[in-house]
């Protein structure tokens, strides 16, 4: 899994039948400390991740491993919303904090 | 998933049976400001994309999720044609205006 | 998928015994004008591709979804002998002609 | 599967319900010298692996194939807990010495 | 599938149940003269290789294809010790001459 800032949204009328109400959440990656750095990708939301939310995603298989995502054509998915992280010892990101 | 602008297609007459009737397209994906970036990649197309739209494509076994690529040997898969997506509330692409 | 010609061969006696009678391919990587890009890889010949040939491959989990590689350890498999591609409605391939 | 440290601990409340009680370990990828090199990621605890220590970890599907992480969307898994290792004969890591 | 040079091992006591008995290899891959080229990782033998050989090696689900790999947490095997391989007719490699 990789840590994540959940940024924007993709809207896709015509798509593959068993997606019909999937959200796509645009994610860019951010470093050990909230730092965007890595690049971008599109995941289906599984928690009802919001756009400014820290969060983590799986990527390949894994991705269709959720009740909402089980099956489908899928390879990232968001499946959990971060509270907080520390490294060292030292907290890094807190959730509800300003960073 | 990734965002891609579907450029070209490939014509392949010998291979692995289980691929008659695919339709291999030519994939240039593309970075949040619509703008091509980071290579090319072939995908089987379940959506009747045509060249020239943005799509979103799957890659690995979640390729292989769709009506169309089930149980072939195809490790990426464009499974929606998008509309728009917007970063930060702002609309970064919207399919049908000069981009 | 990805584009790439066929360069050479790898003999292997000593192996997993599911991989007996498999031949496998070096694969050179190209980009969309057929000029060698990106690397090299190992891949199992699913369509009698030979050397010289430009090709496609599958990899990951898709690299076993052909009749040779079923099962096997194997993790990219030449599925497609390409006949020609175009970009933005431009030939950019052409087997048996000059490249 | 890669040699890496583990430096951290992610919380997350708001989650997949089927990763209840997992443990999400911050890894820092390190070299054959054990220095860190080549990012880091999160990844599931199967081992009870302390903050500290030189793990080794597996990733996409197999990432699923332990008694915690079965079934889950987790694409890395810490599934061993390095010892010691050697390069060309030279012990280049040991656990428990200075290093 | 790639090529690579088995450079050394690791030990690992601490570990998922399911991977006793098995023997991690570390492995430098190497391009198509034989040199070191493009990193290391750890990888299980399913065939009795030595350090210092040159194998193959398949990744991501598919290192999980071998008798000794099957459903264990393991996402690299060595299914293969290479013999020889050319690349446009010239021989590159061949075991058991200096290389």
């Amino acid at each position: 899994m990789n840590l994540a800032k959940v940024v924007g949204t993709v809207v896709a009328t015509q798509k593959e039948a068993s997606l019909e109400g999937l959200k796509f959440l645009i994610l860019q990656k951010v470093d050990l400390d909230g730092t965007p750095a890595g690049g971008s990708l599109v995941a289906v939301d599984a928690v009802d991740a919001g756009v400014g939310e820290i969060v983590l995603f799986a990527t390949g298989s894994s991705g269709r491993q959720t009740v909402r995502t089980d099956k489908r054509p899928c390879d990232a998915v968001v499946m959990a919303i971060v509270d907080s992280w520390e490294v060292a010892g030292e907290v890094k990101y807190k959730k509800g904090t300003d960073d």
